[in-house]
């Protein structure tokens, strides 16, 4: 019997059949729910990031207001960058800010690649609390961002449309690319062992700007370190692979042993799985902009979305994160649409 | 015998055969070119589009000093917004605003659709210029924003990352798109028109941000209009689409008459051919970040992508517009290598 009450993520993962799709939202934790709101006027970013207590509080709103399948852990992409000792700054609707860019091997050097789950313990603390809180109604997600994507933004300083001075680093500094991509697969390795071992069901890594990279780029700077830490995590907790805008990555991400693999809505749901063939479970691919039609037609949208899919091997969710001014309803809309599809 | 000296462009865009493939660069006529960061401090953006001596200055000087097949007259693609009686402004180095945005019926009512060749006549005269100086030598290209893309700055009022504001005006008020985009569709037929009588041998259409949508969503409200464009023109001028990121549509684009298709570095050559068929020409699809590489490194990728894409049927350009901080001398390596390419 399963160790939860509500099962339907893992099985998706494993493969195994279900009734229904099971269903989350990226970015479920936060924006736009009133209770999260509040919290934000009184405590800043890094600190509901790094109280357990405020974080687990933030993961736990749309477990109980929208009914999603699964909780993803309250978290940021950015503590990595954090743990490796570098500042990072985030002003209330604003991109992040790190302003010690990665320019040179001196750079690199510094960067303090041991005690990460030390470092990090507030999120396993998180994790922990998060899980007893939760009691076994539903799995919990852990996640880290995609070594590229950090590269990114530990190069660039900041958030950018097209990261041209993170590729410029790449294309033009490829050893110290690979050097600093590689110091940020070893640490985020660790920290997501040690979110499994705080208690999270399944993995989700994001590689939020992998999309800017042609395919023979990516097959060099951002698949073999997504790899790596999908071959060293797999066997201890389903992985969910999300390379966004990097559809011409399907291939090679079915074939790769992961879990699944988390698409946008640039891609149909048939070529889509054309593509990453029948070995792993495909999520995706609402695009959020769409829950800010009529409930009515989200509901419609997204059962036509699940007749495309097809149920098994699927896991409804939108193509990228929640936006900030969605209704609150319109969000538990999308949520109740997969739990009511009948197909 | 052709009116061109050097008709390659419109060899490749016939599908003839050439002895190498034409090449030119997006954004070529600006920005990286020291001439034009000198004319840059003494008149403004607007300035510089809409004085037809400066157009055609700016116009020219990469044909004389990076050696391209085609020149593209020097213009903005919110042009169009202006002729439809909104005000743009445009800080230099910041992105546009649109200060009246569209919102309503009312809104739309007010757009002026009569005498916009009147309206754009400095383009024209422009082209009409420029093409007198060309003498000959080589085509040049016209070009205007697709449609949805035009809606999108309308709506947005500024640039965006995703145009969520404009997404969400398409999707709960598609009446009011479609009112918008067919009257930015009926004036830019007019204004490609004249811009053909003008001299133009050959049309590009920038939708710069179709790719935001999903396939489903692309066929609502990018390609009906993108297509009406296509038709109305391709009797007489060559018309290149070039709807960045929608890789999906190259099916449709590929067997809709359209002599070329523009794609971005996110699809490798072979697969762009297989769905794009091969009654078209394919033009793309560095990546403009490339150009920051070593001249060694440039030459041999400019001759890897020749290689992919094979000679004919082939327009050899980035995949996005060239980046300002290029050195001149890595723009025309990445000339030179087409032009030197033995393959």
């Amino acid at each position: 019997m399963s160790q939860y009450h509500n099962d339907l993520l893992l099985k998706a993962l494993r493969g195994e059949e279900v009734s229904r799709p099971p269903v989350w939202m990226m970015r479920q934790a936060g924006r736009y729910l009133p209770d999260y709101i509040k919290l934000r006027e009184q405590y800043d970013f890094f600190t509901r990031v790094q109280t357990p207590e405020l974080a687990c509080e933030i993961t736990l709103q749309p477990v109980d207001q929208i009914g999603v399948d699964a909780a993803i852990i309250f978290s940021d992409i950015l503590v990595i960058p954090q743990a490796l000792g570098l500042t990072v700054l985030l002003e209330e609707g604003k991109g992040p800010i790190l302003p010690e860019t990665i320019k040179t091997q001196q750079d690199i050097d510094r960067l303090i690649v041991t005690d990460t789950a030390e470092r990090l313990s507030y999120v396993t603390d998180a994790i922990k609390l998060t899980v007893s809180h939760l009691n076994g109604a539903i799995p919990l997600i852990g996640f880290a961002g995609a070594p590229f994507t950090i590269l990114c933004y530990m190069v660039e300083g900041k958030g950018s449309k097209s990261f041209d001075k993170a590729k410029e680093f790449c294309f033009t500094q490829p050893a110290l690319a690979h050097a600093l991509l590689q110091k940020i697969t070893d640490v985020t390795i660790v920290y997501l062992k040690a979110q499994v071992a705080a208690g999270a069901a399944a993995l989700q890594v994001f590689d939020s700007w992998s999309g800017m990279l042609a395919p023979a780029d990516f097959d060099v700077f951002a698949w073999p370190y997504m790899k790596q830490i999908a071959d060293s995590l797999k066997d201890i907790a389903p992985v969910i692979l999300f390379p966004k805008g990097s559809w011409y990555a399907l291939p090679q991400i079915g074939s790769s042993g992961a879990a699944g693999v988390g698409i946008d809505w640039t891609i149909t749901p048939a070529l889509a799985r054309q593509l990453a063939g029948r070995n792993i479970t495909i999520q995706g691919n609402f695009d959020p902009v769409k829950l800010l039609m009529p409930v009515h037609d989200i509901r419609k949208a997204v059962h036509e979305m699940i007749t495309a899919f097809g149920k098994q091997r699927y896991i409804a969710n939108l193509g990228h994160g929640i936006l900030p001014h969605v209704p609150v309803a319109s969000a538990k809309a999308f949520v109740d649409a997969v739990k009511e599809y009948a197909g």
